[in-house]
């Protein structure tokens, strides 16, 4: 079987580690980084370089690269994709991007289908890249059906790259989730970091300082393509937190103890109620 | 050595544990739960139960219960503790719970000094309680110095604990520092998992939902008492913070590619380069 990934950062660099484990897939790769395919090939995780010409005859091609970039290098290439290519990105935002792919898809021939492995670091690049950052989490696939000889290709390489579940959503379904479970957290942490404390944290921290600020070692120019990209939902999820902090606040303002309490028993009760994150890596333990 | 405990939960517990595991200290302990305190003997964590006559010939007592039983419990037996006994608290809190014991203690003529042990979890009591908690965490001392003796007890003490570090500081320091690196976290927490999409989370979810939301399962009575206890500069944290969302929300909202990307830099080189926390447990790496 034959992939080609575009793009070899912290998700491309991480698909070709995932399936070169398991040795089957012939792996070819395009990067604007001629170093980072050196490495990659001197370190068995790609077969060779790609080239446009590799679109023709790949099984599937990833397209590892930003929103903006997915699109215009499908663009670019549109007349080189096989009929029996599977296309998909794996971008973390889909209204924008899912309908003109699938457009261009349509128009040339080929199969496009969305998808987003739910998995990522604070850390990005070919580097950062890991043949075990899939394992438990969820794959997302955005998909209209068309084609299900192709979905059950993309659900075989994630099985194979060791994600835990297989989750289909729409466009809107994914950007609404997304916003609250992936960008919330983002904007949270790096919100968090910007207070004139975060430079006295040293020695009174723990945990909990860890776990919030976490993410605030943020990629800037992907974040605000991604935050822009999905400003509605977003927007909206933002607006729902600062108004629950709002109530937190105002029962400390008031030493309003019953209040207080209600609230902090509400959030508990609906952490254990709706549980932890899908699968994937341990918690660490201190607050 | 003998060591006694109020209060075997989960940081109570979790001393007791640490320091059998050197197995040089005599630890008895008080709980309101007669079956902790038979558990913990079966389970060789202590060695005894106390009663109050316990307090005279301790060297150390851990009063390892909220902020208001602790003063209860010190006003009450006041004048049982040795004049050699070292007494300390745990609390998260310190500019409320200070003055009170030190002047209990001056008034007494016994020797006290508050801590603050910087190391927690998501679940409560004895069960929680963990031998390995402490490791590599800061222990936080709140003192006027007066005794040198008992400080030195308490440090070495908290180095056999496993802790990484000690740190000192007036109880003002203290409580401004943990607003923001320990209780705007739990607020954080408890607002974030208070959002409608919570209960849609599931497949969507991944290590940046896991880790905001770690701490929601909270122990309401415990917190709403520490949050109360440090309402100023819990309230001030919170402030900063939204005012910091706000910012980051208008510039999505104005698609403000180079606002929102300054903003997100500027976070990040916060990050970086107020680096990590102090020390314990290794990050789990799902965005």
């Amino acid at each position: 079987m034959k992939i080609t990934i575009i793009g070899l950062g912290l998700i491309g660099g991480s698909i070709a580690r995932s399936l070169k484990r398991s040795g089957d897939y012939f792996i070819t790769a395009i990067d604007n980084s001629e170093q980072v395919l050196l490495d990659a090939i001197s370190a068995g995780v790609i077969d060779r370089k790609a080239s446009v010409y590799d679109l023709s005859d790949s099984d599937v091609v990833y397209l590892c690269v930003y929103p903006d970039a997915a699109l215009e290098f499908t663009e670019k290439n549109k007349a080189l994709f096989g009929k029996n290519t599977v296309v998909t990105d794996v971008c973390g935002i889909k209204t924008y991007i899912y309908p003109k792919l699938k457009s261009i898809a349509d128009e040339m021939g080929f199969t496009y289908i969305g998808s987003h492995p739910m998995a990522g670091k604070e850390q990005s690049g070919f580097t950062a890249s890991d043949a075990g950052l899939f394992f438990g989490a969820s794959y997302i696939i955005v998909d209209d059906g068309s084609d299900k000889r192709a979905r059950d290709v993309l659900e075989q390489l994630a099985l194979t790259m060791g994600f835990g579940k297989i989750v289909y959503a729409t466009s809107e379904e994914h950007d609404k989730a997304i916003a609250y479970t992936s960008q919330l957290p983002h904007v949270l942490a790096c919100a968090y970091v910007m207070s004139p404390m975060c430079e006295k944290h040293g020695g009174f921290s723990a945990g909990s300082y860890r776990d919030v600020s976490r993410v605030a070692n943020i990629n800037a120019a992907l974040w605000t393509e991604l935050f822009i990209s999905n400003r509605e939902a977003l927007v909206s999820e933002i607006n729902t937190l600062i108004s629950n902090m709002e109530n937190i606040k105002e029962a400390i303002e008031k030493q309003s103890t019953e209040n207080l309490s209600a609230l902090l028993t509400e959030a508990g009760d609906n952490k254990r109620k709706y549980g932890r994150f899908a699968g994937g890596m341990i918690n660490g333990n201190q607050n």
